[in-house]
Formats: C-alpha cells, sequence, structure tokens
C-alpha cells in the first residue's frame, strides 16, 4: 500500500454496523447520517448534496426508510419533491438514537478484539 | 413493497459487521465468508464461484487480505494465480476466529436494541 505509517495509524479502527430488520429493511451508516443531515439542513436535496450524493439517490434513501418501517421516518412539505422542507418525524429521531446506542453497546463489546486485530492491520510487504 | 408478509416475518433480524482497521484493512462478512469458502475447497476460483465472484474479484479480495495486515492469511501453490491450490495460514484461521467472536459478542450486546426495532420494521403503506 502507498500510505505512510502516519497515515495508517491516524486511522482509528472501528467497527460499523449494518442492522437488517426484515426482508426488505436495512439500516446502517449512510442512512443514519443522511438522517442527521435532513434534521441539521431541514432538506432531502441539501443533506444528499453534504454527502456528495444525487437529489435522487437522497430521495429513494428516505422513500426507503419511510416504507421500511410502520411508521414514517421524514415527512416533506410541498409533495415531497423538490423545493419542499423536510423534516424527521419523532419515530426518526428514535431511530438515529437507538441506532446510535446499539453502535456504543457493539463498539463496547467488542473493543479488546479490533484493537488487537487493528495491531496486526498493516502492510504486509511479503508474498502471501 | 411487494414481499408477502410471511417473508418478511422469516428474515430473522441481524446484525452485520464491518470492522475498519486501519486506513486500508477493512474486514466484513463477505471477505470472511470467502476466506470460509477458502478453506471448505482448498481453492480461490471455487470459493469465488461459492458466491457467485468472478475469479479476478476473489482474487483481488484474497490480496487485499494478504497485504492488509502483517502476515499472510492466504497461501497460494504454483505461483498463486489460475490452477493452484489455496490455503489459510494459522492466521486466516485466527481472522476468521476473532471475526466470529466480534460477531458473536455484538449480536448479544444488541439483541434487545434489535428485537424492538425488527418489531417496527415493515411495510408503511401510509405516505409519510
Amino acid at each position: 500500500m502507498s500510505c505512510p505509517d502516519s497515515a495508517r495509524q491516524n486511522a482509528s479502527p472501528r467497527v460499523v454496523l449494518r442492522l437488517e430488520l426484515g426482508s426488505k429493511t436495512r439500516l446502517g451508516p449512510g442512512k443514519i447520517r443522511l438522517l442527521e443531515q435532513i434534521r441539521a439542513t431541514g432538506s432531502i436535496s441539501a443533506a444528499g448534496r453534504s454527502m456528495g450524493m444525487s437529489y435522487r439517490r437522497a430521495w429513494l434513501l428516505v422513500d426507503s426508510l419511510n416504507h421500511g418501517f410502520r411508521q414514517a421516518v421524514v415527512t416533506t412539505q410541498h409533495g415531497g419533491r423538490r423545493g419542499g422542507g423536510a423534516e424527521l418525524t419523532a419515530f426518526g429521531e428514535e431511530l438515529i438514537l437507538r441506532y446510535q446506542r446499539m453502535q456504543s453497546a457493539a463498539e463496547q463489546a467488542v473493543a479488546g478484539e479490533l484493537a488487537a486485530l487493528a495491531r496486526v492491520a498493516g502492510d504486509n510487504h511479503g508474498q502471501p
């Protein structure tokens, strides 16, 4: 690998969770970040833009969230397509909190193993 | 969504871990499954094939694993390209075990939250 040791050492090891909650309901860091950005910006398009995502992609992710749970996660004004504002529902806020709690619980549960694995990660210059 | 209730209910909720161990060393369920298949088949191409993956894709994943740690994960015979056998190193076996332990620990840590979220997952027929 081409990165210098300093760059490698600066990247803290971490665990990322993807939740599979049903045959079609999945929740990972990307959707959670999009929800946080919608809360921050009040707009699906601005939230998507802040993540380098097209409006269409952001809208499809919001739509999949809204259909992935028995309650809506994001509400939109003016018909919900371009132009209107967007905000999280109380359930959307709850979803972020629950994901964050699970992330923290998992981090604590695997911290020792993760640190041990990170110590043996790095470039293996020898041939396998 | 078009899936019937029975299909949705049969999909058990689960958490999937992706480990980020350094700036370029990542480990998730796909690579772990590939290692398990290499152990089972003694071949990178057969392992890839069992996962619907091209030989090239499987080889690149193995290469990234071998370079992602200070020790080799998979060894190959006859130069390591097409035709030769492949097997896990002791470190490769350890990697699978460590990932499985982390998976189990994380599952236990988030079980309550995961079950609660899965109960509210499902099709929201109303408009958001």
